[in-house]
């Protein structure tokens, strides 16, 4: 009879799978399907933003405390700046304004009356924290200042996809001044790092750490430095970036301190960020056909206890008692509904958790569960003497071998070039990243941009010497540089 | 010669504390003063925004996690709805729009175009979280849906103070659907009830808990509680509201489920909300003319170490170990800047540290140091032997004491009237709250507010039997109600 139940449920199990959409059939459309079934967004009439559900939301609120540990770590403290720029100050860095002004919302009206001076919703708080340090930072003893900002952010985007791109994001937007150049480009760099280490030991994802060319800059920074991931469908997806100013801002916006000669001088400035795109990564590198699959580190459930036959005497007790005592390694829940345990097993790994336990009767009688990995569909049969041990030393395990997946599939899927032939061929037949050297001109960029549609992901810091020449003219070389499609 | 300093520094001292002004002297003023010169605020060029600085968002951290804490023990769920609404949405239920359009920033362009469609900057959130939820819930076994954001919201007020009311301020405001009227109404009194528990425990804050009169309740609400904290000033301030919608706004939106009788029926929903005002609470209840005075629970540093004589050999390592050792059971800090003793003692009151360490070359030597309340300024030499145990016992003392100074204070000032006269008396000659009788009828709470510039601050739960007659018209009384002037 039970054998029967979970046979039924076997059907509705394959009919919830069947509408995922598999990946290699349809990347994007698969990618709609997880965080639709799997709860992460929601829909609203509000066009272009969504609503993040508990389930999403308690991805970023882990990706949140983690970071912001952190980064607290390093001295940074958290503020809070308005969410208004007046229009006069947007304006005020001349390269600034050129590459926002296009896709921010404007405020027109308070209440009844038209305002005296437009208001845009910030795209990103430059322009507002010099406002605020020009009256906040005097001499050399107020600095460094190393603020940050958890917050949402609006860019008005023709095309929205859930976590990836769309009209309002939530992000951190840290904004930090300097009295030397020296310690701003280490700030810069530091932030760039800690990222890096953030995505590879919490969200099991490995990045190319590396600067962008010119022409992807940050609007008004000096340089921008990156980190680039590479998703299951061989797209990159820029995951964070640290921008240095130099004095740039400073000298707009006449930012001055007075140093230990008592002379007056501009601060050097950075900012960098992070935003629920990192979900949309998560998703995007670790999922599969049969939905999320979440690093146990940003997995707001890491472990599911699923009773097998509950109605049975002492079998749901049991799930509760495991569940009791595996709260104090990890965070667990019971799926207690009156659903059928196949059913419960398809949203488990619809849902990512990276941990099942089943508990039936036998497991009872024998005094032991069994533990399946949602990665690996892998099941180990377990004492429960030996539960909370074992436990852990799984959830160590995959997302150690999360990360060594990920690294590997995006080895696998990172070429090299030497000239223009062999770069079509590659983007013309794969999809991934490619390695090819640059002579550094913005013309060869522009060009192999506008053959293949690809971009310039980084210079990374790790150089490499695949060639002499250049890919694309042939000229000698000065740099490695990471091309792809992205996001 | 360090007695010297020391005196040097009293100087000082007394310069920085001349520049607050007296709390008796002008008490809008001190306040400013005080936001001011404890760096709670800082400011832009946005009109009637600010920003909070790292002292000031960092209580604001510790309400919020606390306060999270406290939601998720009672089941709550965060999301995060965007911040944009629709103009047609807004307009949706009646009451609501009329309470809130007055007072809203319009987005009217996005990117380069007009918007075909006007958006208002969300002033709250109801109108969002029905729309959601009208396509969110289906069934019974979808309910209740308990859920809650923390983030920004945006009235677009003419006259603006810090924290008390501004353009933009930080809030949550939570927003649940229930199966019936019952479980609305019970979920918004235990929010209330949390709420109140809250001020009391973690800001040290007494509270009135009671109902809103129809004329104060919020719009579209069935009815509204409150909880109403009595400043030192002697005015009251609304801290904290819960609304009951009963099935209005179902009605207007709607959101039906299917029912286990499976016939379609209305949710009924109830909303919640606290803001960044606690801080302002916070500053005028517990301040005095020396700055802040922080509760233990609600401060960012609960304990400030400041060596004595720290040239000496010996002086600035024994500071660092104890703060080393206080790290384990508080948060501290060392104050190791090359400011003066009598100096960093004034900052320190200004800030509102609740605890400051003294350690020179005499507390060294007899292995003692001094414990200073920020509260009481009481001097306490303690053994370094035993500096954890004495330093948790003081704060747990000071938390608790802070608490009942708060409600002496306010129990001193609360007034009873039984008629006209005596209630025109008493606001005219103090400052406080008086509890009167009334009948009920909308004439005589809006001739009392004419006449006397006060508001009804609610219908308390806990009612007492002052009078027979209404306190205005002289007609047999219903209930009571706490009158007052308001922030």
């Amino acid at each position: 009879m039970a054998e029967k139940k979970v046979e039924g449920a076997k059907v509705k199990l394959d009919n919830l799978v069947q509408q995922i959409t598999p990946m290699d059939v349809d990347f994007a459309q698969w990618y709609t399907d997880v965080v639709r079934k799997a709860e992460l967004v929601g829909y609203t009439s509000v066009k272009g933003c969504m609503v993040m559900k508990p389930a999403g939301f308690a991805i970023w609120e882990l990706i949140r405390n983690q970071l912001d540990e952190r980064f607290k770590e390093t001295g940074v403290q958290n503020v809070y700046l308005p969410m208004f720029i007046p229009e006069s100050l947007l304006q005020k860095e001349k390269d600034h304004v050129e590459g926002f002004a296009p896709e921010v919302a404007w405020v027109t009206h308070g209440g009844l009356a038209p305002l005296p001076e437009r208001l845009c919703v910030r795209p990103t708080s430059e322009t507002l924290f010099c406002d605020f340090y020009k009256n906040d930072i005097h001499s050399y003893r107020d600095l460094p200042r190393v603020y940050n900002q958890w917050c949402s952010v609006v860019r008005w985007e023709k095309e929205t996809r859930p976590f990836l791109r769309s009209r309002e994001f939530l992000w951190q937007e840290g904004h930090t001044a300097h009295a030397t150049a020296q310690e701003a480009e280490e700030r810069t760099i530091q932030m760039l790092n800690l990222y890096a280490d953030f995505l590879e030991e919490v969200l099991a994802i490995p990045v190319i750490r590396g600067r962008k060319t010119e022409r992807e800059k940050f609007a008004g920074a000096m340089s921008t430095y990156t980190i680039e991931a590479l998703m299951h469908d061989g797209k990159a997806l820029q995951s964070g970036t640290s921008h240095n100013f130099g004095d740039g801002f400073a000298r707009a916006f006449d930012i001055k301190f007075a140093d230990k000669d008592n002379t007056l001088k501009y601060v050097y400035q950075t900012s960098w960020g992070m935003t629920t795109r990192l979900i949309g990564a998560i998703i995007m590198v670790h999922g599969d056909n049969e939905g999320l699959v979440l690093p146990p580190k940003a997995a707001p459930v890491q472990v599911c206890v699923i009773p097998i036959r509950q109605q049975n005497p002492g079998i749901l007790d049991k799930a509760y008692e495991i569940r009791d005592r595996l709260q104090k390694v990890c965070r667990v829940k019971v799926d207690d509904t009156d659903k059928t345990p196949g059913w419960k097993f398809a949203e488990a790994e619809m849902r990512g958790y990276p941990l099942r336990v089943e508990i039936g009767p036998k497991d009872l009688e024998a005094g032991k569960c069994v533990l399946c990995r949602r990665d690996t569909r892998e099941k180990t049969e377990v004492s429960l003497d030996e539960l909370e041990s074992r436990v852990t030393e799984l959830l160590d395990r995959i997302q150690k071998q999360m990360l060594e997946r990920a690294r590997a599939h995006r080895d696998s899927h990172t070429y090299c070039a030497v000239n223009m032939e062999e770069l079509e061929t590659i983007f013309a037949e794969k999809a991934g990243f490619v390695k090819a050297m640059w002579c550094g001109d913005a013309a060869c960029e522009e060009q192999i941009k506008e053959k293949l549609s690809v971009t310039s992901r980084c210079i990374p810091f790790q150089q490499e010497h695949i060639a002499d020449t250049c890919v694309c003219c042939g000229k000698p070389a000065k740099t490695m540089v990471y091309w792809g499609k992205a996001y």
